[in-house]
């Protein structure tokens, strides 16, 4: 009997070959594409459907991609010819929420923003806050260690994970980690499977911190310059001051233009009245700054050639924000983008800004590009005229990675190393530490089924 | 030519064999003394020297003890019979501080408080802040992944190490991490190497995060309780209400009784009024709190039986502070004490009290206790008569290891494995995850030289 055959003995109406269902997870929100569809999909809804399958397909020697909500942009989580896919979307319970102890215990399929919705009432918070936070899992998060907007002062998914159920690749079930927030018994095995990428083992449970919900206040300040490099000089000026603001983003021209096309002049002025540029940043304080820290970053803002907006009442600064958020949506409206997720040290932004702009002439690819200023995390979109990824874009995209690096950055911020950077994971790591990598993975999964192609290339 | 001879040859002056100097590294602040001298001592003063040391004694099979500067408390660097104490404590200088990015880099043998002080005039901050931030070093502190004071609101070491470079068990230098906040490039080898006790690799230089120095008004609660568990009760009240003390500290009876002994009834009355009791809650909020944030703590910390004095000036809230700070020399001026380190959910921090109380009557031990409120990171102190940690005490520290393990806490939260907790290592992690750590050591370490006998017994 073959490994479908098996799993659909033991697992039931969970194994589906209906080729419809394959053919989805053949892509996820990179625009990626598998060659070929997977040998079945198996949607668990319980830690004893992951851990079959995992059994029968080790035993086997039959590769498992483990898959969340299927919005990763690395092609961490598509299958292809000759595996299994293994989703846990439908394990979406919020099993605990402690409030004595500031935890919650949930299901990896969870929806980041549902997790958030039901802490609130309790006055807390979770605070990793991807930008894809209502449609993307908490598992999935963990994949990929994901950050946000916040992270810069709130920490990125790996601080808010205290510990984990992971199913092993032979279907045993480990646990990891503590309900406390100190612990030192044995290596962190926690945080060796945040940003693992399903090459490790699945998650099956998770265990995160959650934090008071910030009290207080936001205000808000919004600045048209008549170029990003300004606007990336400002964000510095702001830090190098110490002011801790919760929210900094840089939009250049071409997100810009996007922007306006996409949300109409009216709304642009009506946040930020007639100013207008090149490079926008929008900085967000919460927790009731003092007066004297905003009036600070204003200056600061306004000597670095910016026009300021400032909004001291929630629903103007919501108006602030939702510019910036209108960046994905206005360019998806446009056709078909590669999300790209490069990070520099932060006083590095312009140069990178810089670096974008020069790729984007010599190639003649627009690159319309957001960075989070906070943390150096930049996202420049690489423009796909009729939706495929053609040489060029290729070619662009390569000396981007190139680019980070020599500002002593990395590959990829949050969205993981999948397919899409898996070539150029050897140029970041080093063949020492690439190695070590392959070897730890190797104890973890010996008989390589885990996620196989992904992350690591297979080198035989 | 024997390992000793042929380090001595390639490394000259940094090699000792002086058996006084020898004779010292037997032992740390734990009081545990090795049963041997180790066969030499190197001090390395730079990366080469650690790189000599591994690369000869990994060819001769010889293990190597890393050592910072002897602070630990589990034994975690001391050299016995065989073994090469590799000291990096005079590696001690702060190469970078990087105020644009917010980082230091600084060599292993930096002591914590000196690399506050190099950051104070930038205005930035480095927050993690072990009780030993005078005498500890960074590296130290990284091998344990200490904790402190202020961690609940401000992070342990493991959120605040950006990158590391480590040499390897065979001689290699590894770089692992990032300049930046963010990066999911491969498996979190950073992380791996915290609190990995020096059985992976030697730290040579980190790369740490550190944050604005917390600006505005400190305001400091002192609340004296006629019972720890009201104390317990109180603190875990203030933690429900989302008010978000930087420190948050806890003293029982024992505790208390030990520190008037020590400073005397007048500086006690100088901070607190007549109030006295059985347990002590020290609050302190940063950041200028609102008014009404420290008039919420101060009605819940009363309602639960406290006698409360508020200091808003930085003065008396040191005075205040200075009670706690006394725990352990007033400990130390009385004898020997064997310095626990159990953590549990903050919730259950009364019913660890209790517990502590019971094994202090049961066996006939004094078990002065202090704990960090807001992590649920228990110290007690058995007292030793006549200096040795006799069988009763042994078993005294081993029914509180159980009680903090039924309680879903953890052996360690700060002070690490080392030899003295390596005999229950397996009972908190489990046969799969023991196992597995085990694996993972010998990726990195395949002949076992790195801190032979620590954390994982030798099992043969």
């Amino acid at each position: 009997m073959d490994l479908v055959a098996r799993l659909t003995a033991e697992l039931g109406d969970v194994v589906t070959i209906d080729p419809v269902r394959l053919e989805a997870v053949r892509t996820d929100k990179s625009g990626f594409l598998s060659a070929s569809a997977p040998l079945a999909l198996v949607e668990a809804s319980s830690v004893d459907h992951v851990q079959t399958t995992l059994r029968l397909a080790n035993e086997a020697g039959v590769g498992v991609v483990p898959r969340g909500t299927g919005t990763g942009l690395a092609a961490g989580a598509v299958g292809d010819a000759g595996v299994i896919v293994l989703s846990v979307a439908k394990m979406n319970q919020i099993i605990e929420i402690d409030p004595a102890n500031e935890l919650a215990v949930v299901e990896p399929g969870v929806i980041n923003a549902d997790l958030d919705a039901a802490l609130e009432p309790y006055g807390l918070w979770y605070a990793p806050d991807p930008a894809s936070k209502a449609i993307s899992s908490i598992g999935g998060n963990i994949a990929t260690n994901a950050g946000g907007l916040l992270c810069a002062k709130y920490g990125v998914t790996r601080e808010a994970v205290l510990g984990l159920k992971v199913v092993l690749a032979d279907g045993r079930l480990l646990t990891t980690g503590h309900r406390t927030v100190k612990g030192v018994t044995g290596y962190d095995l926690t945080a060796l499977f945040v940003g693992s990428e399903g090459t490790l083992g699945v998650v099956v449970e998770a265990t995160v911190r959650v934090l008071p919900r910030p009290a207080g206040d936001v205000v808000t300040v919004g600045a048209f310059f008549p170029q990003i490099r300004q606007a990336a000089a400002a964000s510095s000026a702001v830090v190098a001051a110490r002011l801790r603001p919760a929210v900094m983003e840089l939009l250049d021209g071409q997100a810009l233009e996007a922007i306006r096309a996409y949300l109409g002049d009216e709304v642009i002025h009506s946040a930020m009245g007639h100013a207008s540029g090149d490079g926008f940043l929008l900085v967000q304080f919460d927790e009731s700054p003092a007066p004297e820290t905003v009036l600070h970053a204003v200056e600061l803002i306004e000597q670095a050639g910016g026009q300021t907006r400032v909004s001291t009442d929630a629903a103007t600064g919501e108006q602030l924000l939702s510019i910036r958020r209108a960046f994905h949506p206005a360019l998806a409206a446009r056709g078909e983008v590669l999300i790209e997720d490069v990070s520099v040290p932060r006083s590095r932004l312009a140069d990178a800004f810089d670096a974008i702009a020069e790729i984007s002439a010599r190639y003649g690819v627009r690159i319309p590009t957001v960075a989070h200023a906070g943390d150096g995390n930049l996202h420049p979109n690489f423009v796909v005229d009729g939706g495929a990824v053609t040489p060029v874009v290729q070619q662009a995209a390569d000396a981007l990675f190139r680019v980070a690096l020599a500002l002593g950055g990395t590959l990829t911020g949050e969205h993981g190393v999948g397919i899409l950077k898996r070539h150029h994971l050897i140029d970041e790591l080093g063949p020492d530490s690439y190695a070590l990598q392959r070897q730890v993975k190797t104890v973890f999964d010996p008989r390589g089924i885990l996620n196989p192609g992904k992350v690591f290339e297979i080198i035989e």
